[in-house]
């Protein structure tokens, strides 16, 4: 047996594997529909005008501004409707002197006109209408470019982007749009204990956990998990696996991390790439491995899955993020108190998971192998490594899960 | 051309919006890796111990508690060891007095042992090891169950899934859930002057944006988005569409519901169905419908590409996920201050969009019509309906898009 002898602090081991991140180069176009939460691999540059053309923005009619100065509800001002322009159609007439243009939100303004009159300040006899408000030139008008010019940078490389933006390409007519490939990580599940779901288990054995709680959050923070089939606990095995999924971007292990004599991730690493460091001071989750295998990261999580989730949570979530060229997520938080006396003397960061209930934080935490120490809480309190003692009723910041 | 004559306030729409959801009862059964995000339509009841069986939560020595009592490093208990238990075997040897047997985490505990020695509290000599701490009853053990007894509701219908409730699930081998389907929401563009992208632009025409954006908010928010071809503002072309989409829970038109003559979706919806409002205080945004078509909520949007995604993230995304039987989602904001005065009279409640610079918030909004109003702004202020006036400098909350 192993001991983990030097652990590192949380913020130490988050640095480090964020130092070691090389954000993904690797590009693809996808329909600017599947866009949103997707991060731009190149600018986008408008060469039209949107609109394309000058175009009412109201209901209403279209005018000669100065045809209407003077014009009010006692004195009207009244104007002969020659055609009514449409969404979608080209006005035929140009409005002269006394005239104007019946016309829809959206629709081409006529020759002649510099402003629309909204229908609202209008009355309407026959083939007249009656002002009753002065318009100013460029009323209700959305001249050509307004919203885009030629020219104007509509999406910028490394941008991410959302419906709007998303919008913003399709007003342009651009139907596809280059955006960074998701990181892909294999999730490998390790160890002679684990068996897959819909097998009988044999004395002994667990079901396998891990490839079912890390492929939400991977896809959450960007990335595309690839879900090994589970993996004996040998080098043969291992080093194996490490060949097929060469490709990937991250492999993350769970299982074989901690101090047992078949804890055989270590020298899988140390054999095929580096290790940069093997334990953090946090609980649950102490038994963590991290390094690199050429260009690939490697997390070597431990096998008991709550350690192995909250570790998902708070370190590979956000590496994977700056993998993924995301930008960091800010954590949802509630106020609360702490709804009994917690005592954490071990001097790791502790990650005290809690339910929730009428502002009280009940402590949910079991231990790291029990997945109802997170399945049955709604977030967890993070209680420094300095911090011995967290009184009754005392206020604490729950982070949502 | 048929002005709206009352508007009403935003909250009644949303409230008189939400009356009117039935959230969706179909559901299917999905692969639980698939679960997070999704609302479990089923309780899920354990009939398994999880673990299966007691075990070790730690790399150490099974041992009777007993036999280390007093043990202290100045005088450690010597135990012989019999065997290695590794994780997934099934130990051969019962532990009798003055015996122990080495075992990794994880690993079943041998009869007759009730604690576990951390590897760090021992000294190992051949086949002897040296406690220097004493053990207590139950240390560093799992009972068998203890994280999740058969009878224990796991998942409970109407809860909401994510990744350490499918790990739940896995624990008791269940490989699929029943969830609630996702309400399906047809996505139907209207309007003469729509061109579809990839297509020249005629004279009069602009491109398709509301297909681009609304698809976003919809799967954000927990439905599914089927996108519409390009429907003329006709009587028979609507009512068409709406018998093509008569599977869907939800219809979001745009375009044809402000008040031109060719607005014909009052119509679609005063023959097929019900009107419930029509036109909102709010800017962007006002010429908005909705009603409903049998058990069919429908959203008329106004064609302008920004009020109607204002409207989605306002009034679309609330209802729908209400339909989805969805929690509420809390805004994500952030403090700012108004990087100049702005006025506000038109006693609608206004969404005004803002970019972000070092904490001051730069009106980014053009107008309705214009995308880049939203696709060039970082987030938006809402300006109550009774507020004329922000001026520069005036702390605002600015809501993050």
């Amino acid at each position: 047996m192993r001991p983990i002898k030097r652990l590192i602090q949380l913020n130490d081991a988050l640095n480090l594997s964020l130092e070691a991140v090389r954000p993904v180069s690797r590009t693809e176009k996808i329909d600017i529909i599947d866009s949103p939460g997707r991060v731009a691999a190149e600018d986008v540059v408008s060469s039209l005008s949107v609109p394309p053309f000058s175009r009412s923005a109201m209901d209403g009619y279209a005018v000669r501004a100065k045809d209407t100065f003077g014009a009010s509800k006692l004195r009207p001002v009244r104007l002969k409707v020659i055609e009514a322009v449409y969404a979608g159609s080209v006005p035929r007439a140009s409005v002269v002197k006394g005239r104007c243009s019946e016309i829809a939100t959206g629709a081409m303004l006529p020759k002649g006109v510099d402003a629309v009159v909204m229908v609202e300040n209008t009355e309407k006899e026959g083939d007249w209408i009656f002002v009753t408000e002065a318009a100013h030139p460029g009323q209700h008008v959305s001249e050509k470019g307004e919203d885009i010019a030629p020219g104007v940078k509509i999406v910028s490389k490394g941008e991410l982007l959302n419906p709007s933006k998303a919008g913003a390409l399709a007003a342009i007519g651009r139907a596809r749009v280059k955006v960074y490939a998701r990181p892909k990580v294999a999730v490998i599940p390790t160890g002679n204990e684990i068996a897959e779901l819909g097998r009988e288990l044999e004395p002994g054995q667990v079901y396998n956990i891990n490839s079912y709680t890390l492929p939400g959050v991977i896809t959450a923070n960007g990335g595309e998990a690839l879900v090994s089939k589970i993996v004996d606990d040998s080098l043969e095995d291992l080093e194996a696996v490490v060949r097929e999924y060469r490709d990937c971007d991250m492999l993350v292990f769970s299982g074989g991390s901690s101090v047992g004599e078949r804890d055989i991730m270590l020298d899988v690493l140390e054999r095929n790439g580096r290790v940069v460091f093997h334990g953090i001071a946090v609980k649950p989750g102490k038994p963590t491995l991290f390094g690199t295998i050429g260009s690939q990261l490697v997390f070597g999580m431990p096998g008991y899955p709550t350690a192995c989730l909250s570790n998902a949570y708070v370190l590979l979530a956000p590496v994977l993020r700056a993998m993924a060229r995301l930008p960091k997520r800010e954590p949802q938080t509630v106020q609360a108190r702490m709804g009994r006396r917690v005592a954490s003397t071990t001097g790791r960061t502790q990650f005290l998971t809690v339910r929730l209930e009428d502002g009280i934080a009940h402590p949910a935490f079991k231990e790291s192998g029990a997945i109802t120490s997170m399945a049955f809480a709604d977030g967890y309190v993070v209680i420094p490594a300095d911090v011995d003692l967290i009184e009754k009723d005392e206020p604490v910041v729950v982070h949502l899960l």
